[in-house]
C-alpha cells in the first residue's frame, strides 16, 4: 500500500476535524492508500506544536509555503481562513500536490475560477470540503431524488441558523471581518446550503437577497479572554470596539435553471438554533426534509402511497444499506458530525488512488461562489441578479 | 324525525362534555333522530341550574330517581361518579331507557355484570363512554389492525400519565376516595387503556400489578377554595388532613389470550404529562404508536417497505378518508378532545335509531372491570391473577 | 340578555365554521348578548336550504342585498369569496349592521381602505376573521412578546404550506381564478402570516417577492365531480382545460419598520404539508416557534436560563392560565381548529356588547392588503417595493 | 508519559468499538498515560489477523490465556461473549492486569460476585462497560438529579426496544443461546437499563417479571450466510432448525429501596425500534426523558417555572458546559455512539493513572446481575422476588 504524505494548513476547529478524519478513514473504510499525518502548519508556533502532539502529526511548521515546497508532501489539506485559500491552492496545485480545501472555496467567484483553472492545468485531484454531502441522510436523499422518488422538483427551502454571536460582548473575531472571511454567515453557512441545492436540485439562475447587521460594533478580541467556542482568532490586545463589517444574516430568493424556486437564509441570530441546517425539498411526487441537528434522520413523504396511511416518514439512516453506514455500527447506533469528514476523506483518498475527478471539486466551489457573489450584489442593486454574470 | 328526550345525570366536567356532544352530534353528522336536551340533574341546585343555562338544557332536577321516573325521557346519560353508576343504570334499564354511561362502568366486576344482565333483559341500547375508541387516529388504528397490517400482535405497551395531584396541597377530592371512585388512576386511567387493549388486541387472561400511594394525607376539600381543575367535589368545610385511600399509580404486566404480552401503567405523578395516554403495538408486520397529547397523529411503521426507506410514518389523521373526519374540516385542520364525544354520541344515536347493539357496551365494561379487579387483587396476593376469576 | 340577529353570507367551508362558532360561543363563554342564527344566504337555493337545516339557521335567502335590507338583522357575517367582500361590507355598514368579515379583506388595498372608511363613518363594529390570532398558543406568544420575553425582535420567519392542488387533475375552482379570488395562496395564506407578523412584530416597510405557477392549465370544474375538499365552486359543466391565472406559490423578503427582517412563503405545492402554518420569531432574549399542524403547542427558548439546561421548551397550551383555555377542558385535552372561531366570535360579541373597537378590524385588513399588493407589484417590477405606496 | 500495553479479547462488534475508543481517547482527552494497542485476541486466526490490521493492533493471538500470561500486558479489555467473562477476568485479575469488561458482567450474580472478590483482592482497577453512563445527556441527567432538580424520585420507566431478530429466518446465533449468552434481551438490554436505574435512582429491592419467546425455532447459523448485523457467530454448517432457549422479551415491575417504583422492558420484537433505549424519570420537582435514538438530546420538565411557560425542554447536550463535550465540537455538532466508548476509556485510563476506583466497577456489575437473576427467578416462581437473595 502506497504511503501518501499529507500537509495540513490550519490547526483549529477545522484542523482538528481534518486530523481526525485523516486518521480514522483507514480504520473505518477499506482504502488502498496509506495516508500519513506528516506535517501540520500554523503561524503560532507553540499552538501548532501542541496541536501536532494532540492530533498525532509527525512534524509541525509555521510557514505554509515551506510545506508546499517539500518534495515528500503529496497532499495539501487547507483548513485555514478563506482569505488564503486561493494562494495556498494555487501554489499547491502548481507544485503538483493533490488538494483538499475547506469551504467556501474563495473570497469571490473570480478567485475560485482561478483555483479551478490552475488545478485543472496541473492535473491534480482537487476536492472541496462540503462535508454535508457526506451526511448519510443527505447522500440517501440524493439517491432518492436521482431515482425519481420526488418527481419534478418544485421547491427548495433551506435555512442555516446559529446563535453563537448573539451576545453583544462576543468579540469581533476573524469570522466577523470582511477582509479575512469575505462575508459573515453568507459565505460560512449559505455556502453549505447553496452547495446542497446544487447537489440535490441543480444550478441557480437568478437571485435577490436581503442582509442585515444587527450588532454593528463589538469588542476587539482580547488576549486573555476565554471565548465560548473554538472559532476564535489568535489573541490581539485591545480596549476598543471594532466595527463589524460583515452581515449577521442573509436571506435570498432564487430561481433554479430547471424551474424550481428556492428560499435560503443564514443567520447567527436565531436564539436556540445551534447548527440548524434545515432543508426541505418538495417535488411532484414527494417531499424530503433534513435538519443537521438530527443528522441521522431523513423525513420522507410520498404521494405514491394510500392516502389513508400517507405521512412523513422518519427514516433513521443507520442501516447497512444506507450510504457509508456499512463502515460503522448496527442500526440505531448514531454517528456524529465527525463521521461526515471521515466519509469525505475516505472518498478523497479513493479519488486519488483511482485518479478520478472528485465530487465536489473546484468547479462546484466556483459555482457556489458565483451564487454568493450574485446575492451580495443584489443587496446593493436592490434587484434580481443573474448568477452567471459573476 | 323522531325527538328523543335525554336526561343527563351529572353536570361537571363530564356533564359539560356530554352536553356539548349531544348538542353538536346533529350539526356534524347526518343522524336520523333528534336528540333533545330535556333535563340535566345534579344534587346542588344552584350549580345544576347554572349548568342547565350554560349548556342549553330545558330543565334541571336534583334527584336522578325522579328523572328516570319521567315518561317523557327516552335516554339516560350517566356522567356522575362511579359509585352511583350501577344504581342509576339498573333503574334506568328497568324503566326502559336507553343508557349512555361514563367509564369505568362500575365499582367492580360484580356490579358491572349486574348492569349488563339487567340491560340485556330490558332490551335497551346500552353504551359505555370509552371515547378514545372514537379518536379518529385510534379508529384508524383498529381498521389497520383488522386489515392485518400489523400481522400477529406481539406487544401492547401503554401508559396513561397525568400530573394534576402532584402538589401535596391538592385536596382529597372524591376522585381520591375509594368509597366513591372505587380506585385512583387505576379505574380512572387504566380503564381507558385496558379498553383500548381489548379493542385493538383482544382479551387479557392473566395479570400482576404494583401500586403505590406517594402522598398519603391531603387537605380536606374546602368550600371556598378555587381549585385548579373542574374535577372538584362539592365543597365541604374542614381544617384537617384526610387519608388518601386510593393508589397514586398502578402498573401491571399482562398476558393476552392470543399470546401477546402487555405492559400498562397509570399515574397522576408524572410531572409534565398532562393527558399522556400513549399506546404502542408491535406486530410481526408493523408497529402503531398513538399519544393523546398529539391526538390527530398516528405513527405507523411497516416492515413491508424497502429497508432503505423504512421508518415511522406520522399520519396526520385529518383526511376525508379517515374515520369520522368527513364530518369536520379540510386536511391539516385539527379536531380536539370534544370531537371524540360528538363521534360517540352520533354513533349512540345511530345505534338507537337502527336498534343495533352498541360498541362498546356493558359487556365491554364488565370485561374491563374484570381486569381492574384482577390487578387490584394481584397487588394483595403479590402474584399473578386470572382475569376470568372476577 | 339582548338578542342580536345574524345574517350569514356564505354557506360552504367558512359558512359552516361561522355557524359553528356563532352557535357555540355562548356555550363556552359568558357573553352578554344572545346571538341568534337568523338567516343564512347563498346563491344556490337547494344547497343553502340544506345548510340552513344542518347548521341550525332559522331562515335562508339567496340574495345578500335582501338580507342587508332587513331591519331585524343586526350583524352581517361575510363568508363569501373575496370578490364580493367590499360590496357586501360597504352596503352592510351603510345599513348600520355590525360586520364580521373573512380574510383577505378585499381584492386590493384600495378596496380595503374604502371598507375601512365606510365602516368608520357608520360607527359600526367591524372585525376581520384572522382566526389564528385566537389560537391560544399564538395569543400566548403575543403576551410573551409584549412582556419583553423575546427582547428586541430580529427575525420573523414564516411559511404557510399546503398541498391540496398538487394533482394536475384538480380542477380550476374559484380559488384559482384571479377575478374571483384576487390571487392564489398569496391572498389565501400569506394574508394569514402577514397578519400574524403585524400582530406579533409590527408593520412591514419594504418587500420583494417571487411567484410561480407550476401547473398552468387545469380541468374546468365539472358538475358531477366528487372533489377532495369543501373548497369547491358550484358545479359548471365543461370538457376543456382552463388557464390558471393565479400563482401556485409566493415567497417574499421583508424589512419591518422597527428593524427586524422577515421571510414569508405560501404555497399549495408542498407535498405532505396539509395546513402547515409555521412561524419562528427570534429576538435578542428568546425564540418562539409555532406550527398550526400542532396548534396546541408553543415552542419557546430563552437565553435567560442556565446554558446547561437551555433548550426549546414545548409548552402545551392547555392550562387554565393560557388565553381562552378556561372555557374549555382540563390540561392536556386538546382543542381544535373550530375553537379558534368560537374564540373570535366570542370576542366579537363582546366588542359589540361593550361598544369597543374590534381587533383585528378593517384597518388591519387594509394594512395586510397593502403588503399583499406591494409584493405582487414587486414580482412585476423585479425590485423592492414600499408597502405604504399601496 | 507511561506506555500501558493493552490486550483485547474479542474482535467483532465490541472489539471494533474498544479498538476505536482506545485509539481515540488520547486524541480527544488529555490523559496522562499512553495506551498501546498491543495485542488483539480471537479464536479464528484469519479473522483476528484481519481485525488486527484494520483496527491497528501490533499483534494478534488466538488463546486468551496466552495473552494474560504475557508480562508486557498491563490491561485486559474483555469484549467476548458473556460465557467467558468470569474466567478471563479472574485469571487477568490474578495476573495483576487492570480490567475493562463488557456487560453484562457474568452469567449470573454468583459469577459476578466471584469476579468482584478476586479483583478486589488483586487490587487492580476493574471497570464495567456500561457505556450509556457516559452518554453526555445521561451524565448530565445524573448531575441534575444529584443537584436535586427532580426532588424525590417517584417513577423510573424504561424500555429498551430493538427489532433485529423479528425475521423468523434470522438464525440462532450465540446471542440466542442460553449456555453462551446467559439470556436474551434480558442480559443484553435490561442489563443496561438496570444499570442506569441504579446510576440515576438507586438500588432495587423487589421485582416481578414476564418473559416470552415469540419464535421458538430458528435456522442454525450457516457458514456462507450474509447476515444483517455484526452480531453473528463464527459460521457453522447446518440444514436444521434449532431451538431458541432464551427469551425474546422480558418486562418487569420493580420497587426501589428508597420508595420509587419502576417498570422495565426489553425486547427484540418491537418493529421499527432500532436501538430505542428510552428512560423517563418523574420526581416531585421535575421529569427527565432520554432516548438513545436521539442520544444528543435530554428532555427536562421542571415544576419550578411559571405554569404559563412550563413544558418539556429539549436540551441539545452539545455545549462546552455539558459532560465530556469540551473534548469535541461546537454546539449543535452531534456526537455518535462511538464517542460514549471514548469517554469511558478516557475515564478508565484516568482511574488507572490516579489509582482510583472505577465507576461502574465489578460491584455495580454484580448488583445488576442480582436484579437480572431475581427477575428470571420470578418468571418461574410467578411471584415477586427479593433482589438481595441472589
Amino acid at each position: 500500500m502506497t504511503d501518501l504524505n499529507i500537509g495540513l494548513i490550519g490547526y483549529k476547529f477545522m484542523g482538528k476535524v481534518h486530523s481526525y478524519a485523516i486518521k480514522m478513514a483507514p480504520f473505518f473504510f477499506d482504502i488502498k492508500i496509506n495516508p500519513v499525518q506528516k506535517v501540520i502548519c500554523g503561524r503560532t508556533e507553540h499552538l501548532v506544536k501542541q496541536a501536532a502532539e494532540s492530533f498525532g502529526w509527525d512534524e509541525y511548521m509555521t510557514d505554509w509555503r515551506e510545506v508546499i515546497k517539500r518534495d515528500d508532501i503529496d497532499i495539501i489539506s487547507i483548513a485555514s481562513p478563506t482569505l488564503v485559500h486561493r494562494d495556498i491552492a494555487v501554489e499547491a496545485a502548481k507544485a503538483g500536490k493533490h488538494i483538499f480545501c475547506e469551504k467556501p472555496q474563495a473570497m469571490n467567484a473570480s478567485e475560485a475560477k482561478e483555483m479551478l483553472e490552475v488545478a485543472e492545468d496541473a492535473g491534480i485531484v482537487h476536492m472541496l470540503g462540503h462535508n454535508y454531502r457526506r451526511v448519510p441522510a443527505l447522500a440517501q436523499a440524493k439517491k432518492m431524488i436521482d431515482e425519481g422518488k420526488l418527481g419534478e422538483i418544485y421547491h427548495f427551502r433551506a435555512v442555516y441558523l446559529q446563535d453563537w454571536i448573539m451576545d453583544p460582548e462576543f468579540p469581533a473575531i476573524w469570522k466577523l471581518k470582511k477582509d479575512i472571511a469575505g462575508s459573515g454567515p453568507h459565505g460560512d453557512l449559505n455556502a453549505h446550503i447553496i452547495d446542497l441545492a446544487r447537489f440535490l436540485v441543480g444550478d441557480i439562475s437568478t437571485v435577490v437577497g436581503m442582509d442585515k447587521t444587527f450588532i454593528k460594533e463589538r469588542p476587539k478580541p482580547g488576549t486573555g479572554e476565554k471565548l465560548k467556542t473554538m472559532l476564535t482568532a489568535d489573541g490581539q490586545n485591545s480596549e476598543h470596539l471594532e466595527e463589524v463589517d460583515v452581515e449577521d444574516m442573509m436571506a435570498f430568493l432564487a430561481r433554479f435553471k430547471d424551474g424550481a424556486v428556492g428560499t435560503f437564509e443564514a443567520t447567527r441570530f436565531a436564539g436556540g438554533r445551534k447548527n440548524h441546517e434545515r432543508i426541505e425539498i418538495n417535488g411532484s411526487k414527494g417531499t424530503l426534509v433534513f435538519n443537521f441537528e438530527k443528522m441521522n434522520e431523513l423525513y420522507y413523504w410520498s404521494n405514491q402511497e394510500d392516502l389513508e396511511t400517507q405521512g412523513f416518514k422518519k427514516i433513521l439512516v443507520t442501516e447497512e444499506c444506507h450510504p457509508y453506514i456499512e463502515a460503522y455500527w448496527p442500526p440505531g447506533h448514531l454517528i456524529g458530525y465527525q463521521n461526515t469528514f471521515v466519509n469525505e476523506f475516505a472518498d478523497f483518498f479513493k479519488y486519488i488512488d483511482e485518479g478520478t475527478k472528485a465530487e465536489p471539486n473546484f468547479y462546484d466551489g466556483w459555482k457556489v461562489n458565483q451564487v454568493l457573489d450574485a446575492v451580495m450584489k443584489s443587496t446593493e442593486s436592490k434587484s434580481w441578479e443573474n448568477v452567471e454574470s459573476f
